[in-house]
């Protein structure tokens, strides 16, 4: 039984308590909100070391982590040492985007050291056992492979299966045409078999095999955009629509599913985006990338990319695909996939204290009491990166010639410190009453 | 005569032409949004190898960059270093924050190195000549010290003079109290001395100083949130209202002024306030800090701070001071220099995009462009910062071991390229047709 079929039930599962326990709501609460289709615990019945993660708009806030290796471009062998990085720089959820050789046994790997729930886009693993030839690629063949992953324990995967054969004219007209690397694969194939889009047209098979593990569907976008000039076109939009009658389908066979979103999107163009979605898509959690608000920041992309994902989160998505410094340049290395996580936490919790999420900004209104108080310690306990934080301070302290004391702002000095001054000020206002 | 005074006579300045060359406007245009107080061109009279820039939305978003050394807290004599960072990776402004000894001479090291406008908060000097001693400032030499940088040739002052006395007690209320620097110094004199801010009091004698010199005013919102629990009080508010008053006075002796903003106020709040400073202060450009989208990531705040940058910018504010990632940590070195000075590029950018200003996309459909044809050259040509951009491309490079080619992206290789994929796709879709 999925997540959501217990829940229609009226069954509050133990991975419900575990969610309920780490949001501060009930257990009926988040079985209800799981049974609306507006929430989502993805979790696979053989990832049996995976904490559940909750995912909708009653929640806070969740960002994922992207890893993986690629063919050419990548590091080997590291990307457990990057999975522990993104985990304990609060990654909630992480995807192995691995492309080449020995994809499941990466994929073991990652599975048995990730305490959180675990995603894929099963094409790539299909691809690269055809040694890249995407026109050959045998529809039964590819569902053979999510099959597989499934049962390997797999706990959300995403499925390009909204982007239809004649949508792809639509994102032929655009300047940067198909810029998702799942979407671009489906694509090629519909257009070099003539036909239609093999996910779209076996989804009730796919059904029966994600339902049996409780995969969580992640649907993907593959028609988003690539650069702020192809932003929320008829391409974009029209998958957008096939993206919705699928919600319906999953929900339908009791399938736990979210929606993926854009991409290079304009700031003002956001709000717009996030509300269109839960639209059309039946309040679906939204699972976007960024988005990116500027092209022209190359190797800052996780800054670009917090800016638009803050505006995301504030508006209506539910979980936040990280960018990190490395976008459109590399893939990236272990302090980049560190600094991406941090981004993407500041993103998160800045949409959550914008949308007045229940008790959000408490840890704010803490740190506001430590940095009073001088209360460093406290401050670093309080931070997202305490250690960052507490290195940059002893700097600061070490390079200071005149006073080590540490009752006041490490920036303005003892004499200018406004803190400080402010207490004095408390003092002659008391002194006047 | 000002560039006000000037303007509203109908003469177009030599300042004026070279801000509508660099805004792609007619210098009539120029003149007139001067006229009407909507824009500013801070330029000090005697800084002569300054270059003149506009600020107000009817140009792009400028930035500014705070430099300058504390007593404690700073490595000595690098501020020239940190000023030509700066200038170097784009800050239109840059302001001189020293405490301490030897401001002049600090001051004018910089007005002699930079080709762009200058700002100081001049309490800070006049505070550091009493060593520290606050309550003691004659308010004769605080005017004495503003009319000495004004003959020096600083180009745009801080002035807190819209915090009351009366509001005083308002800020007492908070958790953070006062947590501007200058805000404070000035609440710390006149709660010592039970006397309004001779800031206010001695108005018209600055303005006659600040006239015949043509500096800008810039007023200071000393008491702007120190805390997100703290934003939007009526603390700010009851300043913010006295600052509209201060800009009408600016403006009836021709003196340009610009008004200084939050400050630590979540990402919703942000619209709100930029909409009340227009509202409340007739127009005059909004000069913001930030704003803080969140407390919790010390170490990170030039993230945070770009986030509300880029939604200040979206609805309202023309310039917007950068923040470091050594904020409430310490003084930045000149890496964090640069770091905040990108970081608030991107902001100013998005902005400018976000609001539909004239071709602000442009640049950003030539990254495009040049994605999609893998010029490389071009793409780091396009960036923000071409040195960074193109080192880490070149790591990727270095890392790889199959294929050096350049006709792919970097991230997913050759084989997995999704533009490479769907210029494959573009070409069945023509044989389609």
């Amino acid at each position: 039984m999925t997540q959501l079929q217990a829940a229609r039930k009226g069954i509050v599962t133990e991975a419900m308590k575990i969610v309920a326990a780490d949001e501060g709501l009930s257990p009926e609460a988040v079985r209800d909100a799981v049974a609306s289709g507006e929430a989502v615990i993805p979790l696979n019945i053989h990832h049996t070391n995976c904490r559940p993660v909750g995912v909708g708009r009653m929640f806070t806030t969740k960002i994922n982590a992207n890893l993986g290796r690629s063919v050419t471009h990548s590091g080997k062998g590291d990307e457990l040492e990057k999975l522990a990085i993104a985990l304990n720089a609060g990654a909630d959820f992480v995807m192995d985007l691995s492309v080449g050789e020995d994809i499941p046994a990466i994929r073991q790997g990652m599975l048995n050291a990730s305490n959180r729930p675990l995603g894929t886009v099963p094409v790539y693993e299909t691809i690269s056992r055809l040694d890249g030839d995407i026109p050959q690629m045998d529809p039964a063949f590819l569902v053979s492979v999510i099959k597989a992953q499934a049962e390997q324990g797999v706990d959300f995967m995403t499925l390009h299966a909204g982007l239809m054969l004649e949508d792809i004219p639509k994102a032929m007209k655009r300047r940067m045409g198909i810029v998702s690397r799942g979407g671009s694969i489906m694509a090629e194939w519909m257009m070099a078999n003539r036909a239609q889009n093999p996910l779209w047209e076996r989804w009730d098979e796919i059904m029966d095999i994600l339902a049996e593990h409780d995969v969580t569907v992640s649907l993907g976008d593959g028609l988003r955009s690539g650069c702020l000039m192809d932003g929320s076109d008829e391409a974009q939009f029209a998958e957008l629509a096939k993206l919705g009658e699928l919600v319906e389908r999953c929900r339908a066979r009791g399938v736990q599913v979210m929606v993926e979103g854009p991409g290079h999107i304009a700031f003002d163009q956001i709000k717009m985006n996030m509300e269109r979605e839960q639209e059309l898509c039946h309040k679906a959690p939204f699972y976007v990338l960024g988005p990116v608000v500027t092209d022209i920041a190359p190797g800052y992309d996780h800054i670009v990319t917090a800016i638009g994902a803050t505006a995301a989160a504030t508006y209506g998505a539910s979980l936040l695909c990280y960018v990190t410094p490395a976008e459109h340049l590399g893939l990236p290395d272990g302090d980049e996939v560190h600094q991406g996580c941090i981004a993407y936490k500041i993103a998160a919790h800045a949409g959550d204290i914008a949308r007045h999420h229940p008790h959000a900004r408490d840890r704010d209104d803490q740190m506001a009491q430590a940095r009073h108080d001088f209360c460093w310690d406290e401050q670093f306990a309080l931070a997202l990166d305490p250690a960052h934080a507490r290195n940059r301070w002893l700097k600061t302290r070490a390079n200071s010639d005149v006073d080590h004391g540490d009752d006041h702002c490490s920036m303005c000095g003892k004499q200018f410190c406004a803190v400080r001054t402010s207490k004095r000020i408390e003092k002659l206002a008391t002194q006047t009453n």
